[in-house]
């Protein structure tokens, strides 16, 4: 694996199989030695600065605890609110001052390419927790990492991915990764939110072998994994397809009836209505391990940036 | 005293009185350890999560401190600006999301058995920092923990609760624990801001002496201790109204004057108007004394559920 | 130097030149122990309140990194959303709060006046970092080390300083320090943005040098440095003056071209156009550095407020 010391993470493409193998050693040995004990000292005296100029709790705590887990400390800035970009300061001017004072940056912006401006004008390494429609790759590592656990291997996968493939971000970024697996895609969407045509030829054109359907159903039945996603009601202009389409695409207990073996579950979470409370007790519902895996996957990351790895 | 160990801090009743005592020893040694140094190291490595959907700086920061003087890390949501909560998310999932990242949660929010909602989804311990009209069970251990320390014992207490007794959380939770050792409570507060009927016929279930005023002068004149609250404008529809009653329950140089002996004054802050600013240097004005001894109750509380005492 | 321990760092013209010397060799030695490994124990266990009734990501990052960097801990208001303030808390009672929990407190507040309240009323050292139209002497004290580590002496100075003069609170605290060095001074600006008939008359008092004028270009052509401030907007009631005057006040490449010499160029930050992306690569332009420089600078009064150094 080429060292990841002081490299950017700004896009899902830049890994190579060999990278995320790597990746998910380093993750899978902090996972074990945080079993030992609460938290390392390997980036004790390392500063982390987190540049959310559009807010992301979920995201942003789950680096925030990384570093701390690793013994680093932690600089913040939760909303753009009265930031210098407010006073007109460009994204490379923010990010080449935050590099006078921390040791690496995660930025969310709601601007794609804005992390890759970050990363060009920053001194320090630059981790891309989402620029708009653009990408959010440790979203897509921690993916993989949770499919590898609990799956046992990345090989002979068959994913069913559902609900939004059209505007969601987090299932282009894993098609991507899921690619170098070899694995069979099923693509579970209503009409009007498929997955891009881009990305489905690009895919055909490695050999992927990748069926779409509306039929959550049948594609659960013939995959190992089923990877939810939330269907976002801003998305519609008719209230009334999307209702319709909301309740297409819910796993509840009758569904769960109908799996003929064992499925892991993921969501990246939050959901909303589609994955019912009641599924939360199913042996294969993984995303709430899937939320922790984010915590090993971003340590891995932070370690191997910062050089420790 | 039963262990708080892996325990979530929910409500005032939740505490025996073998609790509380075994929680002020456990505060005042912390007390008496931090004269010796700035910061202890028995939770080093734990992480510590506040979320506050509705802001509340002083908790917040109370909490933050008593968790970095024991060696602890903090993760924050200083408010609900970009939180899960705005896509749809329940308290119950964003406790189970954070619970992946953290050793323990602190929650505020603006609706009544939210808190509860949290602890039940949560894997770790949850402690109610306010939910809405609800509870805010660690302001009242600090209360007592204050009223230990000033006065040198719970026994014999005769306290003047004085303000808005209707709406005062604060006062609520406080009156719970001092049944717990039979201190005679004189309620002061005008007509509409009454102590509700439900508690004050529990607590003469209870056996409490308590009597119902409206002259802070007289009520003060016989008690140990006075409790002040803020009366809020927005409690009244009458503003004429709202200013008689305000004006009439104000602690003053010359309120001071008419005391025959020194009388503790507590005030869970932030005050406006009810306590002058000449009265700071009264001896037994212990308000700022009070914030301080959040600390050492919420270091005590912190390191109890996480069983390291 | 007269000790700063236990002292409150309120205005620019608290600082004696001896104190100004000493604070420089402090930082200084920072600077070279922060090569040396990424953070210090020096402040291990004392805590930082960060209370910023205005945002300002940038100084606030910057002392909480210094914080950071010296082994302390922070706690942070990051705007006043959520404040006791909104419910009618005075400055002084805020800050008298805090010191229950912290060591050591930086405030920023948009009205004048109100760090010297904070002070007052606080237990602990508080540190102003802007406080509305008044000072932030943290800004003139980084902008003097600055200087001194550029130009390697803060002797025969030439300076210009350009752009908002009038209203320029950075301009008007930096002046104050360079006069304990007999800098010879040009104010560049357009005229209904002139340095202060008070602030000149007092510096021709103290005998200071100084030169007004409209011409950049005259102005640095016979100076060592160039401060450059940004030109606001909403100080103009004529936008067709705005744009003009806007024009006139910007460093680019063609301007370098025309200097005889290296001349040192700084900025406060944010910069919006009046310094063109193409200078960041000139060896003189040092504004980046500058932000740098801030983090030691704000270490070596942490340390002398604190009694470390």
């Amino acid at each position: 694996m080429a060292s990841l010391k002081g490299k950017d993470i700004l896009h899902g493409n830049q890994f190579s199989k060999r990278d995320i193998d790597g990746m998910i050693k380093i993750a899978s040995d902090f996972e074990k030695e945080l079993k030992k004990k609460d938290s390392l000292t390997l980036l004790k005296g390392k500063i982390l600065a987190t540049l959310f100029f559009e807010p992301s709790t979920r995201t942003r705590l789950s680096f925030e605890t990384a570093m701390q887990r690793l013994g680093g400390g932690v600089i913040s800035m939760a909303s753009a609110e009265g930031s210098s970009a407010a006073k007109g300061e460009t994204v490379g001017d923010t990010a080449r001052t935050v590099s006078q004072y921390a040791d690496v940056i995660v930025i969310r912006h709601p601007r794609i390419g804005s992390a890759k401006e970050a990363a060009d004008a920053a001194s320090i390494p630059v981790i891309n927790a989402g620029d708009g429609a653009g990408q959010h790759p440790t979203q897509a590592l921690l993916d993989i990492y949770t499919i590898h656990k609990e799956l046992g291997s990345l090989k002979n996968l068959v994913v069913s991915m559902v609900g939004d493939l059209k505007n969601g971000r987090t299932v282009h970024a894993l098609v991507e990764l899921l690619s170098l697996y070899q694995a069979r895609l099923h693509f579970v969407s209503p009409e009007n939110l498929r997955m891009p045509e881009e990305i489905t030829s690009n895919l055909k054109k490695k050999g992927i072998e990748i069926e779409e359907t509306e039929d959550l159903e049948k594609a659960a039945s013939g995959s190992l994994l089923i990877y939810m996603t939330r269907i976002q009601k801003e998305r519609f202009t008719d209230l009334t397809e999307y209702e319709r389409v909301k309740g297409s695409y819910v796993i509840d207990g009758e569904f769960l009836k109908k799996l003929k073996k064992k499925t892991t579950i993921l969501h990246p979470l939050p959901r909303v209505d589609e994955i019912r409370p009641e599924v939360d007790v199913y042996p294969g519902a993984a995303y709430f391990r899937q939320v922790r895996n984010g915590v090993f996957v971003r340590m891995a990351l932070l370690a191997m940036i910062l050089g420790k790895r």
